[in-house]
């Protein structure tokens, strides 16, 4: 009888291609699918809750695979590790309906952006955090990010080479927190667009140094035009932080 | 007319083979004397406050050196910064007194070891913690940091290579934090022999496992057998958080 397993994945981007197996680099969903085939000794297809960018990071990522074996679903966190590579780990097994698609059954998902605002770089910062020198007015980037929460067309959001229907997406909260130098932004929203976290966090980045206006923001959604909103935010300052399930979509009949 | 210059220093160790210049690896000093010679034109010694091991980080580490330039000492930073590599940065430099050194003059040092105490090994804790799957009781490494705290030949406590003559140390204190799976060491001390913090933290940790007795701690402080302690903790969960010297030392005639 067939089981879908569903694994929470935590990895550290910055030696992968991103989440999605490629041909020009290593990626995490490979490192997943070689280790799954070194355990199961046949090809596992994995389905990832989110494509995530090369460089960017993960707490809670997660991915879910049929398999035939009878290896305990409490085993799979243990075995898994013993065989990844030490910047990708598996947090958590848990099986799932068939009927459960990590991708698609995904209600929710939350995003960690963490800026290290200080003019002096940090060598232990570098890997989790984007560098912004210039002084950031914390006040005007809660005010951009009042103006980005809520439902919109998220066109001007989203770079070109998305595979989206509709652009229309909703933001249910973005928190900003800051702690001596760190400012860390959680996003939290239904679904994200190519690109649209990072777009979100240069567009608040840059209204905190005063380069973008908050009716520019407002005129970005009504026009859907890029340009008129910050530049796409390092990679290495994200991190796919949790991706939500309704509870009954996890229930086992 | 020559002015001396106190830098705090802040490093990801995983890629060098500690702080002190040597023939087979790279090391932190090494990378500031080069940046040093590029800014200054001139070879430059620069002297630090402790010699971190292999894979050993710091958050403030200091160090001092003497350069007849005329580059306002707040230029330093953001000039060796511009030069470093990343995992390597300048985040304060300050003129001090000729009499300052930065290793002989420091008064005391903190250190902190960082812990991952869970089943799962994490990939996002990898380069700056120490993973132990085996539950760790608090209370009991409390109790053996309660003993090791305080002034005692700490012999025991140190490996052979080292270069002291008095093996005699005080503790200020060493406090234990745990937030969910972390549990933070913060070590302070007058100063340390040669991987004393990490055998305090890897007697700590086995304490905690009940592979060691509290009586153990007191023995090895009476007999100097290092045998009756944990193993050297490994160098990726230490930093070396601060260096504090007197204020009158510290201030321009």
């Amino acid at each position: 009888m067939s089981r879908r397993i569903l694994l929470t994945i935590e990895y550290d981007g910055t030696n992968y291609s991103g989440w999605q197996i490629q041909k020009n680099g290593p990626s995490i969903q490979e490192e997943i699918e070689k280790a799954l085939f070194r355990l199961e000794k046949r090809p596992v297809r994995v389905t990832g809750a989110g494509r995530t960018d090369a460089g960017v990071h993960a707490l809670g990522q997660r991915a879910h695979f049929d398999t035939q074996s009878n290896i305990p679903v409490e085993k799979y966190p243990f075995a898994l590790n013993a065989l990844l590579p030490y910047d990708i780990s598996v947090s958590n097994a848990a099986e799932a309906p068939l009927s459960l698609n990590a991708r698609f059954s995904a209600l929710s998902k939350l995003y960690t952006y963490r800026i290290y605002n200080r003019a002096q770089r940090s060598a232990l910062k570098e890997r989790f955090f984007c560098h912004v020198p210039l002084e950031l007015d914390i006040i005007k980037m809660r005010e951009a990010a009042a103006i980005i929460e809520g439902e919109h067309d998220f066109t001007a959001f989203s770079s070109s080479g998305g595979t989206h229907k509709s652009p229309v997406r909703t933001i249910y909260s973005i928190d900003l927190t800051k702690n001596e130098y760190d400012i860390t932004l959680r996003v939290s929203g239904s679904g994200f667009l190519y690109n649209m976290v990072r777009i979100i966090a240069g567009t608040i980045i840059e209204t905190g140094c005063g380069k973008i206006t908050k009716s520019a923001i407002e005129r970005a959604f009504l026009t859907g035009d890029r340009r008129l909103l910050g530049a796409t935010a390092p990679a290495k300052g994200l991190e796919l932080t949790s991706v939500f399930y309704s509870e009954k979509d996890l229930i086992l009949k």
